[in-house]
Parts: C-alpha cells; sequence; structure tokens
C-alpha cells in the first residue's frame, strides 16, 4: 500500500459515508469545492499549486486487491460494498484555477463534479496534495518578491514534514520562483535545477581546512562552493585567498564561498572585501542559516554583498503559517444547492466563477466571487481539466505554472507585494446572484 | 524511484561530498550524532520518535539500476563512482534513544558508526524522519498530560504535509498515547485504532438532518456518531432525542454526538443537558474543530462535559512550533574526536552517552550528558539497535513503544508538566570529561 496513490490514505468517515450511501442507494452527481477561508497573519495573497498531482492522483484511483482484503478483514464494510469498492474509478469532472494562479479567502481554487461516493471519498488526499503545496507556493511567493532576482535555493529538505513534503516544497518553491532545490529527488522527478555545496562534516573530516578546500575544488571543479564558516569565516576566506592561484594553476575558479552562522551581513561584508583585496571579486557569496523572507529583505536593505540564499526549513514548514484554513465543501448535490451554516464556518452554495478585473497597467484590481452561470466581465480563473475521469490535456510542464506564477507576481499591486499585512485586503467581493441564491438555500434546508 | 526509500531523497551535496570522499579514498569510520538544540517556545521536554523508519531505511539502502542511470546522466559524476554506489549498503551501527523516551537539548537521541561516505549518505533523509517524529511525539505528550484519560483522536491528516507526514503523524501521536488515529492507512500499516464519525456533507446531501441520522445509525449500527453542528447544533441534538427511541427499537443505540464549531464549552452544555432530558445520558459528547492541548485544558478547567477530542491541524503540523532546531553532527573521524565550533551551533566531540537521575518517587531528576566511555552512576539511555548494517532484534512493537512513552511521562516532575515553559529548564549536565575534551580538540583544529 503505497501512501502517496493508496485511496487509504482517506480519513475513516469517508468510507463510513461511503458504505451508508451504498446501503440507502444514493449515488448522485455531487459538486465539492475547496477553499481557503481567510489568509493568515501576514499574508496578502495566495498562489495556488499542487493541482498536477491532484490529476494524478484521481486518474489513478483505484482499490489494490491488498487494499480491499484489508477492508474486507476490518470488520467495519459488508461485502456488497467492498465488491462495490472493486471496481470503483474517478469518472467526474475537475475544474481549477491553474497552478500559479494568485487566489484570495472564499474562492475555490479547485472543483470535483462526481458521484458523490467518489467525490468524498477523495477528500482528504486532495486536501492534503492541495493545502501543503499551496501553502509552501503563497510563502516562497514572499522570498521571491524580496530578493529581486537574487539565487534562491530550496534547502528544506531535512526538517520538511517527511518525505513527500520535501518533495513538493521543492516543486512548490520552484513553481513560485525558486532557483532550484538541493533536493536531489526532486530534480530527478520534476527537473528542478539542483543546487549543493558541502557540509561542516566535510571539513571537519579533514586534517585541515585548507585541504577541505582544495580536494573539494579537484573534485568538483565545475562546481565549487567552500564552506567557510566552521571554525573561523574570516580566517577561511583568508585560506581560500591563499588556495585560488593553486587551484587556478590546475584549471579551477572558486564559484563562491557559503556562509551559515552568525551575523550574515557583518561576515559577508568582511568576507567580501576579504575576497575583493586577493583579487577574487568573481568569487560569489552564498548565505543560508535560519532564513526566510524577512531576513533576506533586511539584509539587503542593509546592503549585504549576498549573491544567492538557501532557504530551508522556514521555508519547507512555512514556519510563521505552517497551515491554511481551508475546506473542501459540498456545494451541491444532485443538482440542488447546498451550503453549511455552522457557526464560522459558513459556506457558499452552488458552482462558482471567480472574474479578475485587471487595471489599466495589467495589475490586479478586484475579483469578483458569483454563479457559474452569471456572466461577468473580467477573466474568468476556473478552467476544466478533467471530464469524465479523462484529463483534457497532457499534464502542464512545470516550467510553464512557473512562467504563469512569475506574470501573476508581476501583476501584483505594490501594496500586496509588502511583507507585511497590507493596510487594506483585496477586494475580492461576492456577487449578488450568489448572495441571493445562499439566502434562498437557508429558506429550504433544515 | 519511491521517495520513502530513495537514497536519492538527499540533499545534492551529500553526493558530491560522496564523490569528493570517493576521489580522495577517504572512507574512514565516521560517527554521527542527532540532537536537539534548544528547546522551541513552549516545550519543557522532548519525545524521541522515529527511530523505527529510521532502521528500515538503513537496512534497506540502495540505489535501483534506474537511480544509478539517473545519476550517471546528469553530469556530476564519475564512472567509477556510479560503479562504488552500485554496491551501497548501509553496514554501520546504530546507538538511539528507544522510541517513546523523554529527552533534552544537546543529547543525541541516535548516532550512527559507518565509514563515512554511508554515514553521509543517509544524513538528510535521517532528520527528515527523526525530526518529524519526534516534533510530533513532543507535541502530542502536551495534549495528553492536559486531557486526563479522555480520548484523543489525531484527525490531522488533510492539512498534515503531504502523505508521509499524516502517516508518522499518526504513529507519533498514537506512540505520544493518543488513543487513535482517522486515517484508515495508518490502521492498516501500523496497526493504530481507527475512529470516525461523518462529515457535515453527508448531512447536506440529505433532504433533512434528522433523515441523515438515521440512515447513517442504520449503515453503521455499532458505530454511530452523530455530527450535530451542521445547521444548528441544539436543534440537532433535539432531533437525536426524538430519533434515539425509534433506533433503540431497532436494536440500535447512540454512542456520541460530535461538535465541530462554535463556543464548544457551551454548546456542550446545552447538548449535555438535552440528551440527559431526553434520558440519553449514556451519549457522549466528542469535539473537533482547530484544538490543541491548550483549548482541551480550558475546556475540561471550564467543566465542560465533552468525552473526547479530534485533534487535527494543529497537531500534525505541531502548529505552535512546526520545527526542531535539531542537527546531526560529525563527532569522530578516524577514532579522531571532532566538533564544529560555528558562532551559535558549536557542538560536543565524540561518541557520548546520556545518563539519567531518577528521584526516589521515580520521577526524573537531572540527566549527564558524558562521553561513551566515562561512566555515571544513574541509568545510561542509549542502546544499540543495529550492528554492522543488521538489527540486534525484531522491529520493537508500536505498542511496546507506546507504553514505554506513558511510563515516561508518568515519571515528569510537576514543573515540566505545565504547558507553559518551566520556570527552570530540567538540569541536564554536561560532565567534565566531554568539556574537557572539547577544549582540546579546539587546540588541534584549524
Amino acid at each position: 500500500m503505497n501512501p502517496q496513490s493508496s485511496p487509504l490514505l482517506t480519513d475513516l468517515y469517508q468510507l463510513t459515508m461511503l458504505q451508508a450511501y451504498f446501503d440507502e442507494g444514493m449515488n448522485e452527481i455531487a459538486v465539492f469545492e475547496f477553499f481557503v477561508r481567510d489568509l493568515p497573519p501576514q499574508r496578502n495573497f495566495l498562489m495556488t499549486a499542487g493541482l498536477e498531482q491532484v490529476l494524478q492522483f484521481l486518474e489513478n484511483l483505484h482499490f489494490t486487491p491488498e487494499e480491499l482484503n484489508w477492508l474486507a478483514g476490518c470488520g467495519r464494510f459488508n461485502t456488497d460494498f467492498i465488491d462495490f469498492l472493486k471496481t470503483l474509478r474517478f469518472t467526474g469532472d475537475v475544474h481549477a484555477m491553474p497552478e500559479g494562479t494568485l487566489f484570495f479567502p472564499h474562492q475555490p481554487i479547485l472543483r470535483i463534479t462526481a458521484p458523490i461516493t467518489q467525490a468524498q471519498l477523495v477528500e482528504s488526499r486532495i486536501i492534503n496534495l492541495l493545502h501543503f503545496q499551496t501553502l509552501i507556493a503563497s510563502k516562497a511567493a514572499r522570498s521571491v518578491l524580496v530578493a529581486h532576482g537574487k539565487l534562491l535555493v530550496d534547502f528544506g529538505l531535512r526538517r520538511a514534514h517527511g518525505a513527500e513534503a520535501g518533495m513538493l516544497a521543492a516543486r512548490a518553491g520552484y513553481l513560485a520562483g525558486y532557483s532550484g532545490t538541493a533536493t536531489v529527488l526532486a530534480g530527478a522527478q520534476f527537473g528542478i535545477p539542483l543546487y549543493g555545496t558541502m557540509a561542516h562534516s566535510y571539513i571537519q573530516a579533514h586534517a585541515n581546512e585548507t585541504a577541505a578546500f582544495e580536494r573539494f575544488a579537484r573534485s568538483q571543479p565545475t562546481n565549487t562552493v567552500l564552506l567557510i564558516d566552521t571554525y573561523d569565516t574570516e580566517t577561511a576566506a583568508e585560506k581560500v585567498v591563499k588556495l585560488a592561484p593553486r587551484l587556478q594553476q590546475q584549471g579551477i575558479h572558486i564559484k563562491s564561498v557559503r556562509l551559515d552562522s552568525g551575523n550574515l551581513s557583518e561576515h559577508a561584508h568582511k568576507v567580501r572585501a576579504i575576497l575583493d583585496q586577493g583579487g577574487l571579486s568573481e568569487i560569489g557569496i552564498f548565505c543560508s542559516g535560519n532564513l526566510d523572507e524577512h531576513e533576506i529583505a533586511r539584509l539587503l536593505a542593509q546592503g549585504a554583498p549576498i549573491d544567492g540564499f538557501g532557504v530551508g526549513t522556514r521555508l519547507d514548514t512555512s514556519a510563521d503559517a505552517p497551515y491554511l484554513d481551508c475546506a473542501y465543501k459540498l456545494v451541491e448535490y444532485a443538482s440542488q444547492p447546498r451550503r453549511k451554516r455552522s457557526e464560522g464556518k459558513a459556506t457558499w452554495p452552488s458552482r462558482k466563477q471567480v472574474y479578475r478585473i485587471h487595471a489599466a497597467d495589467g495589475s490586479l484590481d478586484h475579483d469578483i466571487l458569483t454563479l457559474e452561470n452569471d456572466v461577468q466581465t473580467g477573466t474568468p480563473l476556473i478552467q476544466p481539466f478533467m471530464l469524465s475521469g479523462k484529463r483534457m490535456a497532457a499534464p502542464e510542464p512545470l516550467e510553464e505554472s512557473r512562467h504563469r506564477a512569475a506574470a501573476e507576481l508581476a501583476r501584483l499591486p505594490e501594496y500586496l507585494k509588502q511583507l507585511e499585512t497590507a493596510q487594506r485586503p483585496y477586494t475580492a467581493e461576492i456577487a449578488p446572484a450568489l448572495r441571493q441564491l445562499a439566502e434562498a438555500v437557508d429558506r429550504t434546508t433544515h
């Protein structure tokens, strides 16, 4: 049972509800929409990511014999129902905002239209996939906005929450505009450019620092990034200056040095001066260590001579906001609009569309959330991706999603680009037609 | 390439360092230790978890032909090195604190002793596995301490960071004392008890709430938990009172009702009164919705008549502290002790042991961190689990780790049990022998 594809990676209640629907003979078309209720603190916008993994999951949805055996043996489900699950596949439709699109609270970024058993079963994993990548892309976009084109590399695998988190954080970060990742398997699987240097242990394993630098440079002559903070940063920079001419005679050019601890701005200034005085102005300075968008903005505002940043833990865990208040909610069943009225968690009924209105300069002006059949002016953001269980096109290349994300970020108005919470939120209106339907639904459900 | 087992789920620098070690003919025995530098805010202790997954990863470590092909084609590594990787297996030793052990900053919870290429390659995934489960077990233990035996269920899959995070959070939560999880695959794979109710969509898909309750009860007669907050909580409780006698005639007893929104304490009091007045005092009240240890403690302190809690997002993401400041550091190479002196990130050299000294009542009194060969009184916490790549015993059953965790929590002194940061930290001493070695190492490395 592979957690990434198993339909048993779901909440138990999905299966008990399915058994109940099966017993009742209820399997009309249900429509569910995924949306985020509120922006977390310090976010002025969100960016969609993870749709490709959702589509892969849906097109491969099936129970293996091993999974069916386990279900049959667990004592909660009857034989007829297990037989029904044997042939269950996803035969529904998927509408969504394409990956890399900016969006705001209460705007659906994914819609599933399918017999209710299918649409319900996949809830847990769809949320699991869309929530995480959207969380990380939204976080990564913030450092992209403040780095102004400097190299940004995902270093977060080790403290990402498990294997898939490491992989998908690398993907979401790249999509949002990072230059690449250190995670090798993300390079192999998603084609993301790989970056890497050396660890402190490499320096420590050698009798002295200069020997470690020299041997690494000989082994990686085209990718020589030297880590210089193991013992004393400036002393190590002096060693680099002494070593460089010897390496140059062998045709090896040191690409950059890496700082990973202490006051990065101070060290970068000192190291830059040492390298420049040593005639090594072509060697770049790459920094890592507890970085996030705030720290990058601070370092660059101080004029720290830093050429690139490795961002790890705080990106891959979205440390300042490690989750989004998102939901996947039933909005229609058997052609009847539905909504939930729970306190603080009310939802908008029926199939919806989001229209985006751009200003004359191309920047985002405002959005309108309305019913799918209530056509408005502006650009409709939700498009069909799968009909009757079949994709409408080949998977979108990651580079294309990344270009979309870059174009979207370029269209962000200035007041939403700042790291702090904007003084006014983006205008995301609810159309009158949608409000009227919500009131009508409330009068009929009980 | 399966992310959970692939050796390519690593940082690029591990492989470039391996190439350099290979070129240099360096492959002496290295000793690495994993530890946490500092307690995050609001943690007075940490609990080990994830060792079993580390052991599985190490005993299966190998490159598949597909992975070797990718490495050969990526242009960074030479043919001799790829040949070397073909036969690479983990042949080293693993010493560790068993799962469910309480521990404190700078105490190693895992030690790897192996040829440096092996010990280095596995760094990223070992941290990835140990960090996450330790993070979650340490968080879960806090709600276990305040719930005083009430039912605690992991509901966090949907907002866990990916598939593996959902699975391993369920495992770490159960290890720390949760009663079970809603994640079906965690039940199938780890044998964790499963719990589940129904979603709002199930209520919404039916023409009225009572019909939904009745049909679900008939389909799940032995597991009838009714979700009563979709429209109006107290009205729904009244419907349950009216429905119960009809179901009883069919031999169906409603087990509990679930509240998922609004003021849970107020609703629980009102619903308890409605159920009791209706002669349904045997029906329990189960709550969910943005819960964590603080909210559980608050609800129980208010005397809210709640019998169980579903804890989701804030558990599975460890939302208040989504990462630990942990490291896997070289402490010895070729029989020479090593340490790193980077500012704020200095490490203790050589193979170490942690001795725990208990008070007369069995509670934790203090710990001593020292060199492995500097024997102290007290209980040594680090034990061998794998020698020369072979496990020393069959995998420990999860129930056994869970019993250890419960015994450990029972030994926590009162001042460490509180949710807020303790007024004084636990005493975790550094032995003189270790300090002396650190100074000696500093005199010889440069």
